[in-house]
């Protein structure tokens, strides 16, 4: 591996990261609230870093398939890292382990967060907050789409042929043609969000801050009551609409703006996400309205329907405490948190996609017993599975079992109790945000100990960047140069 | 499907377990019990239903592997049916579905209770539940190693080549011959408990009752507080050693004692057996002493190891009450109850070796994402694991998931708490018999309701016959006239 090769990008990175750090100061003088000062400043240095960087490895070979893995893993980090220091300067989250959790959270969309007093912090604060779910949004999108495929991991490769998106191969020949279509949707969805809500009544800033927070399916609030805080059904109708379109494979859109609208009933994977929705939805409001919870079947339908996407889609905007339902609640919602998003959308977890192909198996699996000499081939969008990239998703699974085992194990080591545990690693490994137990819906991380939060940062890396990607580092292959 | 010719099979097995029913009846008439009445008039219907099935069946036509599944589900059900009508004719186990389910707990080797005030009870109701497992673990050895490989299910496929042991393929060629040699250990073993039991101080009912539900991997015991109620560390370590001998591999016994004790090193699923028993006793040790549980690290050691043997061999005895164990240890013993002991034991859950192949697929699948094009092969014991077989432990595994998350969605939609929907089904689904919460170590089953009751029998059915052939009975497929 070119290490020289990697920081070359990294070095770019940092220089684009900072670019946008001058978004929030101004939003600061706008406010005409003091922290301008930390944020031109960490702008200032990070450009430094990253200019000089580029200046010193400008001879640097081009980049391998085999660095990309370096590269992805590695950019997350350092953009996270980077994105902690205004907060944490100003002294907005004066500690910076807790600044530095907010801001991977924030970049892998993840929406898990430490502030106690959200409300109580600076606009230019809550703005790089939404700000850096929305640049790890648009990361994910192009990650998932164009880079992940070529690195041999992600759902996408499900795909490939298939669904005739803006995929790398086919139809532009170039990651960055390709990251400008779906950019393109991306804030265009983000746009439309920002309008519907400011007509539903929400001020401009928080339109922004809210809208950048669902479309990256990241789940940060300017309220420490969430989208609960809003009491406006009409928010939370607008927000359910785009959560559902965050989850949804960006390719999709695109073929729909671009006048191919039935793609999305041609789509299994989407027919299952909606499946699953609805099943869970119409569970959900069965045994809420049984047990008397909301006062109207419309107000149960509606929390009910946005905990559902809320927590498929791995936003985690809560609106109801569900901590609070039934058990069954729990058990469903627990289990939701593994699911994610559809492959190609900035949501998070295994993908809808991937449990489909993982159902797909254990069906065929079984008939395979009664035709034991029978030849069976998986299907998916009427073609047929390869058998590589059906062991690859079971392996994909197998991984994340194995991460969330560890979670659950180090976490529970450490004293922490049992529901607190597997809920705060699903969150953070699924990056939805909000978990179970100490850290559920009204509850956060802030009481978590320092090196439980450095843990679950490493498992918002691994999840957000699909298992694979970070995980290979840990191999001695991944170093040995070639 | 040929239905008379399976129901010929399970005439037959009706009058053998109606044999078996004549011995708590001497039991009883040894004791001076009165129920010795009821458990003749069991054996005598049993036999009068099954010699007249055999009778009116004797010209349905042979077995064809297809019906294999619909016998060995039919057969457990049936007699554990049967073994709950001398206990409820008694009022032993007064309600009809508290009687099966100790019957069926008892076949499946699971050994989850309804028994309250088991001090109480008849010598035959206790001989006859302690019975029940050995026959059902009997069933098992000859189930996992000679009959399930034919049908394409089990982990012992992987085993086919490598372990030169009584395969029905191998060693002989007809199932009857392999089971006879299995036998032949089982039984040695259970002496040889039976008379360390009774050198340790135990009375010989209690001896003989105890090495019935240790070699089973069942767990039943005569004492309300399980093996706790001894207090003897004596009977602790005799219990801990053949427990870890009835949840390996029963062809490794058999070439141990036809002079090649060398196969247990050479097996690279029984290593990884005793790594694990290894690394969780240590683990729960450290935290034990840690937190200052037991007195000397001599009783620490002592019961971490007996909980370690005795959930992952899905036995289930207790000596000590893992609920008040600090969370690191329920996160612990959770996932052991998943895993089981190894292939061809008499121990329920995954198993070993498939466990094995899941973290080798997910560790190659990994090391494939930095060589692409290159060839990988799983190994296991010195060869190549098929593809086909890799993916049929996947698609267990799948399935595995697939009914425990049913489990734990029914059960919480009727309103049980999520720990104890977790614990119960992974507890009967694993076969081990206590679980988390309600029936925990010191719970029991006792206070579900009878629906749960019932499903949680389905649950310990389906999880002994390694899920495939019960399952494969709910595709229409199945019941075809071919």
């Amino acid at each position: 591996m070119s290490l020289r090769s990697v920081a070359k990008v990294l070095a770019f990175l940092l220089l684009v990261t900072s670019a946008f750090l001058v978004l929030p100061a101004l939003v600061a003088l706008l406010y005409r609230e003091p922290d301008w000062r930390q944020f031109l400043l960490a702008a200032a240095g990070g450009a430094a870093l990253g200019g000089g960087g580029l200046l010193v490895l400008r001879d640097a070979p081009d980049l391998r398939i085999r660095e990309g893995f370096a590269v992805v893993a590695g950019s997350w980090l350092m953009v996270g890292l980077l994105g902690a220091v205004p907060t944490w300067l100003s002294g907005q989250i004066p500690a910076f382990t807790d600044a530095a959790f907010e801001s991977i959270s924030g970049f892998t969309t993840t929406g898990a967060s430490i502030l106690t007093d959200i409300e109580g912090r600076s606009h230019a604060t809550l703005f790089w907050r939404a700000l850096t779910h929305w640049l790890g949004g648009m990361g994910i999108v192009v990650l998932a789409v164009a880079i992940l495929p070529l690195l041999g991991v992600g759902g996408m490769q499900l795909f490939r042929a298939e669904v005739p998106g803006p995929t790398a191969e086919r139809l532009t020949p170039r990651i960055r043609e390709t990251a400008k279509l779906l950019w393109g949707v991306y804030v265009l969805l983000t746009a439309l969000e920002v309008a519907a809500l400011m007509l539903a009544g929400m001020g401009p800033f928080d339109a922004v801050c809210h809208s950048f927070a669902t479309m990256a399916t990241g789940g940060f609030s300017n309220h420490d009551a969430s989208v609960g805080g809003y009491a406006s059904p009409a928010v939370e109708w607008i927000l359910i609409v785009f959560m559902l379109l965050a989850g949804t494979n960006f390719s999709l859109h695109y073929l729909a703006l671009t006048g191919r609208v039935r793609s999305y009933g041609r789509d299994e994977e989407f027919r299952f996400y909606l499946l699953i929705i609805a099943g869970v939805t119409a569970a959900l409001t069965a045994l809420l309205l049984a047990e008397g919870f909301y006062g109207s079947a419309q107000a149960t339908v509606r929390h009910a329907l946005f905990q559902t996407v809320s927590i498929l889609t791995t936003t985690g905007f809560g609106t109801a405490d569900y901590l609070a339902w039934p058990p069954f609640a729990h058990a469903v919602l627990l289990m939701l948190m593994a699911v994610g998003g559809c492959a190609g959308s900035t949501g998070g977890g295994i993908k809808v996609v991937r449990l489909l192909i993982l159902l797909k198996t254990a069906k065929l699996e079984l008939r395979r017993m009664l035709h034991p000499r029978a030849v069976f081939t998986l299907w998916f969008n009427n073609r047929a599975v390869a058998p590589a990239l059906q062991t690859n998703v079971l392996g994909f699974f197998l991984l994340f079992m194995v991460v969330y085992a560890t979670g659950v194990l180090v976490l529970t080591a450490g004293g922490r109790d049992l529901v607190t545990s597997i809920g705060a690693t699903a969150a953070t490994l699924g990056n939805i945000g909000p978990g179970l137990g100490l850290v559920g819906p009204t509850g956060n991380y802030a009481t978590l100990l320092d090196w439980e939060k450095w843990l679950l940062m490493a498992f918002m890396l691994i999840g957000r960047l699909e298992l694979f990607t970070v995980l290979v580092l840990f191999l001695p292959g991944a170093w040995r140069r070639s």
